[in-house]
């Protein structure tokens, strides 16, 4: 069976699990803690860190190489797009959300509020936290704008854009964090997202000590 | 004529400029001093970051995405792999370059160095500049372990994975801040690398008021 390692919110992991479940992929997941640096996963994985996926007992990391890999493994229905520049524009924009969205957003609230205190790292930092909330403002703007002309984020297909940008907004928003009464436009596309069948899964994941947000799991939130 | 703004030491266009030169592509390359925010340069790229591609007048963003634009509009020669696997792995690395090396080495010593100088945000810290020198000694093992078994990075061809390696590699060897000495097996690749036609053009580059250490355009280092 394939098999991932991840973390449940990760959202390099949640990434994956959504590729894999929109070209209807079965798999199996193993939470891996990757801050105690175990050996056997080291040895397959030597960045030490999820999303890894095992397929046909080949190991691929990184979650833009896994998505790359299963685009070209199984290339129905397609996550990228069908044309080369369709596919340039979803790539731009599931890199954006990837590493823009991350380290602006993402490593400002959900570290600090929840990966310090599971590495026992000690307190969160209000102020780093007070800065990813100001800065998710304007990735929530950037959503609506590029939504209010197409039906996602990419185009009018549903692309490896909305994968990357819904990974991880649903981390912030298990935290209570995403201010979606100021942004009806992304908020629509969002609902949108998490009413589809690949997002179900992740709407029943719970960290260990972190209680979501009572909208969470809420498909009319 | 197809276009690239770039910056002469950002890693990432150093990347793209390689890509296209290793397809054979001619272009034209135009600096873009991105921390001006010039409006018409946020206009095609709203990120505010080079590189940018402009092809057949396409703007295409970010320099992961414009590689596989690149890839798939001129296939020939394969710079990610003729397989499903080569190419997760050329992936893979290239990715592991282009996210750890870059926040572990190159944010650390090449912005205190220099970036910080050209934005005008003050003095170098030096204990950033400490942990970047420390932190390449274990990339540079990393790069040793794969040549000690491959002609390169990912396997016996020439791809990405060198190409994003050798781009951020060169920026910090500019700063003639790379202890070669220490790991010979990175170096002979490195010194293969950097005798490729492809790569001349960079080691012509200068960085205003940033002189390049004397071995840094040597092909004898």
């Amino acid at each position: 069976m394939r098999l991932v390692y991840h973390l449940p919110l990760s959202p390099f992991s949640r990434k994956v699990r959504l590729f894999l479940a929109e070209k209807k992929l079965l798999f199996d997941l193993r939470a891996e803690n990757v801050w105690q640096r175990r050996e056997q996963f080291l040895a397959i994985n030597p960045a030490g860190q999820v999303p890894v996926l095992v397929d046909e007992g080949e190991v691929i990391a990184d979650s833009t190489a896994i998505g790359e890999y299963l685009e070209e493994k199984y290339p129905t229905p397609t996550l990228i797009g069908n044309s080369v520049l369709a596919r340039a524009e979803a790539r731009r924009l599931s890199l954006w959300f990837d590493l823009k969205f991350f380290q602006e957003v993402t490593v400002n609230i959900a570290h600090e509020k929840m990966m310090k205190r599971l590495m026992g790292q000690g307190q969160p930092d209000s102020e780093r936290i007070r800065v990813g909330k100001e800065n998710i403002h304007y990735h929530l703007e950037y959503i609506g704008f590029l939504t209010a002309r197409r039906s996602w984020l990419a185009g009018s297909d549903l692309t490896c854009a909305d994968l990357s940008a819904g990974s991880q907004l649903s981390v912030i928003d298990y935290l209570g964090d995403v201010p979606w009464t100021d942004h009806t436009d992304a908020k629509n596309w969002y609902a949108r997202l998490k009413s589809r069948q690949s997002f179900q899964p992740l709407l029943t994941d719970h960290m260990p000590g972190v209680i979501p947000s009572k909208t969470y799991a809420d498909l009319d939130f």
